[in-house]
């Protein structure tokens, strides 16, 4: 049975990059192939599976230099049903792509605005005085220097081969480090080992100690938080909803119970599922 | 004596409005006039301050819609000194523009990344299949549509007679209270009557209950937080920093007690300011 696996299009993103990463991998270890669907959106990327459209899909869901990607939190909260799989780590490298000669020649830089923050002091140094321009995707970016040889464009190595675009440098990345953490969501996940539980919930009150209380169920029982992101409920400025990651897995006890007890100081509560985390190297991303 | 205002740029952007409200409201309160010196992005905007090329800065921190403003939280972190001298709640309105006759007839909208995702719904529901083209202000959409009549801008009502372009359609953003916070910085605030605290802070290491610590200092005394937002160190994955709001001023015993406690949770700690927080109305706005 072949899976088919939404993900933000087109080809050459760094989602289209953790989707056949994670092809690769189903490949390899499962003997299951995929059919890459890209989509126009991470909205419509994930209400594909919540449709039942696709099987699974990859989406974005936190950066080691930008943080959180609030498109794919906003749209968890508001889906029902959809769990995490599987996490992928990506290592994100970005370059400068140009048809001109030398960097001296650049005027302006088009890029995702996340690859351009990610940048931003390379280009301040290499490239002080030009224009950065903002497109949808790096993929956008790239067509738009096909005709314009004082252009450049910031997009995934990968992507030379692609676009048949040559690359004026690499790794222009401001963190060496820089990595993007993918979640792949479906509606019915298979059991695995794993080693991450992810939830969101909402409190009833914004009295003092109203995040406390469900933060001191972990403490409590001396479970490691991982992560803690706020975002606004979009009602009203003030009001936020509370998306925690917490290492364990769903069949320990002392997890069992920490969720129950959370019940008791939480309005909304969605937990996303219980997963493992592969990470991935760029050697892994070369031979993609 | 004149006071220089430094704001993101160029005219009609929703900072400048800020900008414009927060001088308004000195010449009206104290009888102190500001010179506005628009700045090309929010980094510069603050070093302006830091540097003291400029006394003051409005920059903004939180939208109700799309949550915290990361360039605002990211540059605070790495400059010393600068402290908050005033809150502003802005109003957002989002209108479209255009100088074709119809809403019919728009195949491409310009605008802001942030501006477009606060008109989500509304750009599905009407214009469901049109280019959406991100810019670096809402100001440089509107200079986009001046030869394009199939096109549209998204920017402030406040926008049709500074760039004489027609409205289409206005309020047009998705939640109708969609608001913003700005503060304003400065090297040396005069002392007010303040209501809230902002700071930030690192933990030095992310074991069980490393930021329960923190919180507990808080919920202890009684003492409400307003926010709190997670931020990477930037340096690997899965390390934050953390941005809190918290009720009540500097003065207070019971808080200067809670500052003192908090040191011994905290690896950085930097106390941005006990200040007051201005709400403005539309008519506030339209009166600029």
């Amino acid at each position: 049975m072949v899976i088919s696996l939404a993900h933000l299009g087109p080809v050459g993103t760094n989602a289209e990059t953790a989707a056949l990463a994670y092809a690769h991998w189903l490949e390899k270890t499962q003997a299951k192939s995929c059919l890459l669907c890209p989509c126009p959106s991470i909205a419509q990327t994930l209400h594909s599976v919540a449709q039942g459209d696709t099987k699974k899909a990859v989406v974005p869901v936190e950066n080691s230099t930008e943080g959180s990607v609030a498109c794919t939190l906003d749209t968890l909260w508001k889906l029902d049903h959809l769990k995490i799989q599987q996490e992928l780590v990506l290592p994100i490298i970005h370059a400068l792509f140009s048809r001109g000669s030398s960097i001296n020649g650049i005027k302006t830089v088009y890029s995702h605005p996340q690859a351009l923050a990610q940048c931003q002091r390379w280009l301040q140094e290499h490239l002080p005085d030009i224009a950065l321009i903002p497109t949808n995707s790096t993929a956008e970016a790239l067509d738009k220097i096909s005709l314009e040889p004082t252009a450049g464009a910031i997009a995934a190595p990968r992507a030379a081969k692609l676009y048949n675009v040559p690359i004026l440098a690499n790794h222009i990345n401001d963190y060496p480090d820089n990595c993007t953490r993918f979640w792949v969501m479906t509606l019915d996940p298979t059991p695995t080992v794993s080693s991450r539980i992810s939830l969101a919930f909402s409190v009833s009150e914004n009295v003092p100690g109203s995040l406390m209380k469900p933060l001191q169920v972990f403490s409590e029982r001396n479970i490691n938080l991982s992560r803690i992101e706020s975002r606004p409920t979009k009602r009203s400025l003030g009001e936020y909803l509370f998306y925690l990651d917490i290492e364990g897995n769903h069949e320990d006890p002392n997890i069992i119970n920490a969720l129950d007890a959370l019940t008791h100081h939480t309005e909304i509560i969605k937990i996303y599922g219980s997963y493992p985390v592969l990470f991935l190297e760029e050697t892994d991303i070369e031979q993609l």
